[in-house]
């Protein structure tokens, strides 16, 4: 819904380029585009019919195009929820600075700030209630209509926004330019996908709800860009440099008045709240795509408060990332937009057309024709808006979509081998013990020293406490206070080769035992938290790193806190 | 002796703005640098016969003015070694664009390029020999001679540096500029110390050849500074952008020949080694403060390679920073420098005043008076430096100093009380064994577990297997596998409070048995080096933070490789 915010902008934004004669044409470019809409929403009204659990263009292509398509779903869903914060914010913050003028020159920190607060809410668990939703929702379909009924009724604009106009000539309008602003329009259509991800969380009977909303959604959307459209040319609406097209629209329909700065504030709102809507949607799918092996576990671990973090930081880093890269411009990210909204809508219908083909349900004739009129559709404005935006940064996602599939590939190769050496597949043999012998690495004669021996004889009756003489350090001293310890326990002194413990002791006991089970015993004072951290030496580190090279070795680490 | 390059354009830049009136006293300022040069390194002569191993001010003032005073000795002399780097590396880059001046423009990016090298050299170990010094020393000496000499025999300069000079205007000298312009000037007496700290690296009889090696490099530094001051005066050198004051005396006197190109090529390989011996210092430096608890231990661990590598890491993200900061420009960077050289100077000094009141050697008279003096004039010339620069960058080291030398007591403080909880002060008591229980975390009926709980049956004979049932998993699915495997060891089943795993364990473990030594067995699959590492999810690295919590709980990890 929100955006409809963006979407009249990027249009009128293109044609402007054509002069008036290309500003003429933004009513026939938005029809193209609402009937794109039409028949979106009537084949996603059968995808959320035939997969009642969400999950839209993923679930579909999972289901029904195998393993490699639904990883390119995946892939493009993701970076829709990333740009969906990203251009959710910047829209955000453009209504704002068209308001307030003055904050001009911060856009890019204004839009930080705002993606750090909402990061960090999702971080805390705390998330908005449907109802959060609505009142902004309501003041802003309403705001719309009034502002296009008003302006419909109008005959002169009420007040002209500041700031200079690009002045107009008339040059004749190519194809070319058409295509472009019909692919910047699309931008437009990406909350027709939100419905059919999010079928669980309404209320039942939830599919014929959802596909309700699907309906009203879409046609609210559609009958929003045509009026606005028929403003943008009654009012010869022009690009202004640091005012939203739908702020002059607002300006014009109810001059610069309290209406106008409720409208404003509205859409600011709603699209802080159309951003938060891909915090519940992306950690939700990289959880599914960590429990199908297809990204780290991490993703799948959920924090004390319920909450997917490695998901939500990773979302909000990259929308950082995008945001910081546009410098909170949201002209340089709408055109990222639709390609990967285009490409999830392409595999969802090419989806839909094999499930009718599966299922031969009844009416299975036109429905398949439905969904593959609109793959054939998508497909083309999938190819229309890459071509167009190339070099206006549609490379980026032309390249980071292949990425993401091809990690996402790996790693399920990784956890595959993981899984083999896990040896989850079938009942495992009983455990059984083997006789063991203990090492305890010592550098000092100290307490410390004192709980690692003791330690290591609790667990094995076989102790051997090994020495390294490090070069620089006197090892007559340290046999000299052994002696006078006189711990009951053998000590092996090691040369040091090459200036690290881990090597020496590693070979050690890896020559010495070849057989048995060796269980080292590294005992270290645990510095408080916080800056201290940096303090050990990462001696102990390197013998960790050198031991679990060696197989049947079990490294104990015993941690002795400072108080 | 480097610092030739950079000294006399200090003095020029800031003289140049009296205009013509103001370069005129050029030479009465060097005159009061060589004054003060020649104090300096008869005290510095006295500093090498008192402290034949070396270590300058810090050794000086940890010897006679307590610890803090050594403190804030270090922490100039790390400041001195990292600027060192930076003014280095841009002075040589200066006079490199100086002579190839389609160079300019590239001047960060050389900067930073030379530093990497450096520093990468350093890091795998190889060490510049003193034969590698003496050639760029002896030409570029020879060379500055050939300038001075040439020059004074000129009557007309062969050749005028290309570019636009600015053009002066006669106004009156203040004292202020005077003093500015000696204390940029200064920056040249850098190299004073060095020798003092290397004492320990001159061939025996080391005490004799070093002071030798103090006086005769004074004497060279002042010949050349005055030198250079009177080919100035001489040939009206006034600054230009983009070529050294150096590169234009030499194309004075020696024309832009092959002369001019072996001068300015011997310049640059000098300071690259000037550069160079910052990272035999400054590792050194920080190991030795490592060893004394000043700094975190790792700064004292020497690589297979015998390096220091955070001490060259630490100096090369700093000169990086600096280097970046400043753009490369060396005249930014000038300023900064002269501050901690004469901190370190007066504490040197005030040492020394009081080692000669303590030891009343033969003569010690005059050598306290000829100390103290130094003292003085040291004292004052910091801070003149610091009035004079503070808007110029001196601030960050005003800054930098104090901050080091909190850091450095907080470190201390740190390992003192870590030291009491090693407590190495006493022979500690013998190491007794105590009853023992083993617990393994499981979560799920694998080959891993059936590892886990071999080697938990090899350390002791009470082993536990606890399970805690997370949240979204089926805990009769896993009760069911662990009947049908039927290892012989009991299973306790933990209830998930706030979807972790080591909160729940850690209490069950201190819970149940709060008398015993407590091993816990965590066994992971151990993924392959590189991006592997994100693979696991970190419920064990949890399970490790909650466990190390308590006291007497041993943690073992076992770690099963992926071939």
């Amino acid at each position: 819904m929100a955006s409809v915010s963006y979407g009249p902008e990027a249009v009128v934004l293109v044609l402007a380029a054509a002069g008036g004669a290309g500003l003429g044409l933004t009513l026939p470019v938005t029809l193209a585009i609402a009937l794109l809409l039409a028949v979106l929403t009537a084949s996603y009204r059968q995808v959320i019919a035939a997969f009642p659990n969400g999950g839209g263009a993923y679930a579909v292509a999972r289901r029904h195009l195998g393993h490699r398509a639904s990883l390119v779903a995946a892939a493009s869903l993701i970076v829709d929820y990333v740009l969906n914060v990203a251009v959710s914010i910047a829209a955000g913050v453009a209504a704002l600075t068209s308001a307030f003028p003055a904050l001009h020159g911060y856009t890019a920190w204004i839009c930080l700030a705002v993606l750090v607060g909402i990061t960090a809410l999702n971080l805390l668990g705390i998330r908005e209630s449907a109802r959060a939703f609505m009142a902004p929702t309501v003041i802003f379909v309403a705001g719309i209509f009034t502002v296009i009924i008003a302006g419909l009724l109008r005959s002169q604009p009420a007040a002209v926004a500041a700031g200079t106009a690009t002045t107009l000539d008339f040059r004749t309008v190519g194809l070319l330019l058409l295509l472009k602003a019909f692919s910047s329009g699309c931008a437009a259509l990406t909350g027709v996908e939100a419905i059919a991800n999010a079928v669980p969380s309404f209320a039942a009977p939830k599919v014929a709800r959802a596909q309700r909303a699907e309906v009203v959604l879409g046609g609210l959307l559609g009958v929003m860009l045509i009026g606005l459209a028929v403003l943008i040319q009654k009012f010869e609406v022009r690009p202004v440099d640091g005012t939203t097209v739908l702020s002059q629209l607002t300006e014009a329909s109810l001059g610069h008045g309290i209406g106008y700065y409720v409208v404003q504030f509205a859409t600011v709102v709603l699209l802080a709240l159309a951003a938060n809507t891909s915090y519940g949607g992306l950690p939700t799918l990289t959880k599914l795509l960590a429990d199908d092996n297809c990204l780290p576990h991490r993703f799948a671990v959920a924090s004390p408060r319920q909450v997917y973090r490695y998901g939500v930081l990773t979302l909000g880093l990259a929308a950082a990332a995008l945001l910081i890269g546009a410098n909170g411009d949201m002209n340089a990210l709408v055109p990222l937009f639709a390609i990967g909204v285009f490409v999830g809508f392409t595999l969802a219908q090419v989806g839909m057309v094999r499930h009718w083909l599966l299922a031969r349900s009844k009416g299975w004739q036109w429905r398949l024709a439905l969904n593959g009129f609109g793959a054939v559709l998508t497909f083309v404005a999938a190819i229309v808006t890459t071509a167009m935006k190339f070099t206006e940064g549609a490379w980026l996602i032309v390249l980071v979509l292949p990425l993401l599939v091809v990690a996402m590939e790996r790693i399920r190769g990784a956890y595959t081998r993981i899984g083999e050496v896990r040896g989850t597949a079938e009942l495992p043999r009983p455990p059984r013990p083997r006789e063991s012998v203990v090492v305890v690495p010592v550098s000092e004669v100290s307490e410390l020293s004192c709980e690692a021996l003791s330690a290591a004889m609790s667990i094995g009756k076989d102790v051997v406490a090994v020495h390294v003489c490090l070069e620089g350090e006197s090892t007559r001293a340290f046999t000299k206070a052994w002696e006078a310890w006189h711990p009951d326990v053998p000590l092996v002194l090691l040369p040091d080769h090459d200036a690290t413990v881990g090597g020496p002791v590693a070979r050690y006991i890896s020559e010495k035992y070849p057989d048995r089970r060796k269980v080292v015993v590294v005992a270290e004072v645990d510095p408080p938290l916080g800056w201290n951290r940096v303090l050990p030496s990462h001696r102990s580190d390197e013998l960790e790193r050198e031991l679990r090279k060696l197989s049947d070795t079990v490294v104990c680490h015993l941690r002795v806190q400072v108080a």
